[in-house]
């Protein structure tokens, strides 16, 4: 299990460039320039957008909060005028002028995935501790499915989305930021949007695991992963290149399978590698789902094969070999994700930032094994 | 899984009762008499409302859908035509009226729990076959947040509300039930109003599974469970007691421990029935949370203990050994319950129904250790 005194220390924590009015944002992250009316200390208000737009203060409010009773030209010319104000609603002020209760929405990968437990539970708790509810949807990881629930809870007046993305474009959710919901994503970026994005380190977290294999004389290593097209787990498979690279090892294709992560399609890629004339001799897993069915087929095994996991399970400590992982703090991406949401609620952040968390490798005896051979 | 050609049909569509007069609610379901208003083909209208309050129809529409702009009286006089009438809205007209999204609510205990995976992934894909969408919460156990959760997604103008409560009074969601949102509890009753519910065989199933020790040749058997106050904590203590007492056993005070499920509490509890002179042989786990901890506090035990758990849990087959559980069916709980809440959007289910599933003993070795004395 994870260490309770290990802390994973954002990248921006505590000593915000906002606050203290020094930078500590690396140069490459720092993007102010580019967004219009960033203006500390002097952020345009309702009634800017109200006289530039040449209209009265209830119309801009229409058009912020979505209600009807606004022409499409007036509408447009609204816009334009929020645009280059670079107007952001005051989602705080706005809660409690509304008096409603002040909510953030999540939007999941998978509702059944433990992975997303304790992350989804961080997320609420730091909601609760900005007394905001927190209500969550799943894509089941379909892009069209993230897009219809994303708009679906902005059409529900959340002030802030945190979201686990689907698919790679996100334009869509530009009209609802622009009218001031706060949007972070976490455990995936986002796409063709500038956002705040919390990310764990994949593709080091994978390489050390699979140079921990290599470190116990493995040479034919499989990796087993998601589908391709997710980030996390195309990232997986550039840490596990790059350990191979680094020790001098060509990776055959057949080492390699990344699809579905059903227990049907895994347990069909691992006896694929694992039989055969030169038969791999370790395993590295993408996901935990690809984990707990790769466990299985290895006690199934009569030989040896080491394994280790990306992400920790519950009672991987237990089994016997225990399973080695490459841990995620799956609690701290979800709070560190709905603290910046609440910074920039507050209306103290504003330029999107990407922040990764380290993971950590625990040693419980599976990636230890030698070669069987 | 669903069959595809289901489809959510709005009440009032086609071959619903009250276009065609007749009943297509089966006669031991039917308890018309004790609802007021409930006449098949003669349904009360918006319009109804309006006539008995002597308001405008655009009156009770504010009223029905929570909007600004009505006096205090007025509200009270509509409220008080809708119950005399037993005016329902309806729901699926109102959604294609204003083109939104349909959508369902779940109300959570803990957003962390892996029972809950299966159960909330199962409510999201009967809502997906009825093109709906799932909005998600967690009252984490309390009561007060469960009342804001609940009233919050109502107010978001969910069409119906899959409730996992963690309070015992739900009366104040009589006004949302009389204003047309469907309703359904899951995994423990509602408390003080006429619900649909669907539960597992908490009683049942942990009767059996002490039964089950007791066969095993066990007489000091120790209970720890969750809090006394959750229903399913509670019927579970009760199958304890049962099966106890059918074989002639008297239960000892120290032999049960309930209480919150945080490691330090069991482990404590655990600790306690297995030292002094007389320990327990078995334990009967209350929840899978129970049962992790208590799984690491007989691994470090020098002698035997029989475990019997209840609820299953990911990997407990290839422990050793493997960890006897009585199995709920959490992902049926889930599909019951939304199909139940998508008949009540129907309008083909009038009568609150407690619907309860049968529960599952799994053998896998640590319940069938004899006692080690």
């Amino acid at each position: 299990m994870l260490d309770a005194t290990s802390s994973y220390k954002p990248t921006g924590s505590r000593s915000s460039p906002y606050e203290t009015g020094q930078s500590i944002v690396p140069e490459t992250t720092r993007r102010a320039d580019r967004l219009p009316g960033n203006r500390y200390g002097n952020r345009p208000t309702m009634k800017d957008v109200a006289a530039r737009a040449g209209v009265g203060l209830k119309t801009v409010s229409r058009v912020v909060n979505g209600e009807p009773g606004v022409t499409p030209d007036t509408e447009r010319r609204v816009q334009e005028a929020i645009e280059a104000l670079g107007f952001r609603r005051n989602d705080s002020a706005r809660v409690l002028r509304k008096g409603r209760t002040a909510s953030i929405g999540l939007v999941l990968e998978d509702l059944a995935d433990p992975f997303y437990g304790p992350l989804s539970r961080a997320v609420e708790e730091v909601a609760r501790a900005h007394g905001a509810l927190l209500i969550n949807g799943s894509s089941a990881e379909d892009p069209d499915r993230e897009q219809e629930l994303a708009l679906a809870l902005c059409a529900r007046r959340v002030d802030g989305l945190v979201v686990i993305p689907a698919g790679d474009d996100h334009r869509y959710l530009e009209p609802e930021i622009r009218a001031g919901v706060a949007t972070v994503f976490v455990d995936r970026p986002a796409g063709r949007i500038d956002a705040d994005v919390v990310l764990s380190d994949n593709y080091g977290g994978a390489r050390d695991g699979v140079a921990h294999l290599i470190a116990h004389g493995h040479r034919r290593i499989g990796f087993i992963g998601d589908m391709p097209r997710i980030h996390t787990a195309a990232e997986r498979l550039r840490g596990y290149r790059a350990a191979m690279r680094d020790a001098g090892i060509t990776v055959e294709e057949r080492w390699m399978s990344l699809g579905a992560t059903n227990p049907e399609r895994v347990r069909r890629a691992a006896q694929e590698m694992l039989s055969g004339p030169d038969p791999v001799t370790a395993v590295f897993t993408g996901n935990n789902r690809v984990t707990v069915t790769v466990i299985r087929v290895l006690a199934e095994q009569t030989r040896r094969v080491a394994l280790v996991g990306f992400d920790d399970i519950e009672l991987a400590d237990l089994l016997q070999p225990g399973v080695t992982v490459v841990a995620q703090d799956a609690a701290a991406l979800g709070r560190t994700a709905a603290e910046r949401l609440f910074r920039q609620l507050d209306g103290t952040l504003l330029v999107p930032e990407r922040i990764e968390l380290p993971t950590r490798l625990v040693t419980r005896g599976s990636g230890e094994l030698p070669p069987a051979d």
